[in-house]
């Protein structure tokens, strides 16, 4: 993109892409979500996990780009086709989401939501992790951040092993994707569920963020911003540990 | 919350509180988004505003908190009753959200939604604004942003008018949300369009957060973070001057 720089005139400089990207799933239009290109399969496979519509790669028959070419912008689609025995779950989930928008009573709705959530997450196994083990994390995880580096305005989430390592990362405009993305390649690479792995995200940590993780049962995660108040709740009763304004000499954990 | 933090113990410390808000429309759900519970009837009046389903405040005739003494979350709902005239565009707008999630064709998603979006956007009249006049503005935002300094974690949106001086501002966890609230306030407020203003936001400048300030008819946006590809060109097609990376010393305009 060109920029107008005071005292340096018009140059150009990166942007860091956003585009509008449509998960159809068996054929039917399932969500639109404004992403980053790049690993579409990872972010619709993921979102589809965290969102419980799936719950393992196992029912995921393909994954495919759009392959018509009267399609107007075929690069912003991708399908989803379901194994036979994923369809019968997805008819249950996708009539909830309906149900959920059309007839949820007079205040019901996020509670209602919350419930169901509530009774979707997996069961989350502790994992000891010291604050100073955490501390340098966010730092690793900025020095492989090549869009950011050209950007400086796209989100990431990393994992890591109890050792430290850096086993993937995922950037993103949304930062929901940044997640979606990570899980999904865990997802399709047959190495979830993520029991003993870290997650850190360089935004904060939302309700919908800790959900995602918790789906994929991650004990602990690691915002580098702060962290709202339903998102601690959530992680509290989930059983998993939650730091928050995480970075080098910074952070601190809910209890 | 409390929170643990190594050498200090356990203590308290705020955390910005992010709570469901189901917005009913005409008795109808329309939309249930995460958002810092105060001003939810501005909150309401700047999304229909800004995603198009109203034009103006006097087609709103109530917005009501929900008074169902039976209701299970009465806090997390509030109730808007249109005038008749503004019916028959909610229902053209309602049945066009319907149709662009029930039935669109492979690949036209994002463009279809685009090219409806640009048909909305009122005309934007230039306003010169020079970067030095500018830069001082986010720092002048953060001084009166009270939820921030005690939670560091929650998003703002700022007016300015020509002169410098602050008409507005609001903050919630969701980026979204604070412009809503602001463009609502307002609306509510009969101060609409807001065509001579300068629009600050605390976050990144993603395309929904263009589209939103362009149906209130600002021509200029500044935020102190990124802004994503599609915002750009979407700022530029429709005549606004788009700012990123905001603060003192520093910011450019796309050009």
């Amino acid at each position: 993109m060109r920029v107008d720089r005071p005292g340096r005139g018009v140059e150009n400089d990166w942007v860091a892409v956003e585009a509008p990207l449509e998960i159809r799933l068996d054929d039917e239009p399932l969500v639109v979500t404004m992403r980053t290109p790049g690993r579409d399969r990872e972010l619709a496979a993921g979102f589809l996990f965290t969102e419980g519509i799936i719950s393992g790669r196992e029912q995921i028959e393909a994954i495919e780009p759009c392959s018509d070419p009267l399609a107007y912008d075929p690069d912003n689609v991708v399908f989803v086709r379901l194994a036979d025995a994923a369809k019968r779950n997805r008819e249950q989930v996708l009539k909830a989401r309906r149900e959920f928008t059309a007839v949820a009573a007079c205040g019901l709705c996020g509670k209602a939501r919350l419930d169901d959530i509530y009774q979707r997450l997996p069961e989350i196994r502790p994992l000891d992790c010291s604050l100073d083990f955490l501390q340098p994390l966010p730092e690793r995880m900025r020095r492989s951040q090549d869009l950011f580096d050209r950007t400086g305005g796209i989100h990431a989430a990393a994992l890591f092993d109890p050792g430290g390592e850096l086993l993937g990362l995922e950037e993103d405009v949304g930062r929901h994707n940044a997640v979606d993305k990570l899980i999904g390649r865990f997802l399709l690479a047959g190495r979830l569920p993520l029991g003993n792995r870290i997650l850190v995200v360089s935004a904060r940590a939302g309700f919908e963020i800790v959900q995602k993780a918790m789906m994929a049962a991650v004990p602990v995660l690691a915002s580098v911003g702060a962290a709202s108040s339903l998102a601690v709740s959530l992680a509290k009763d989930g059983g998993m540990a939650l730091y928050s304004f995480l970075g080098n000499g910074r952070g601190h954990r809910y209890v």
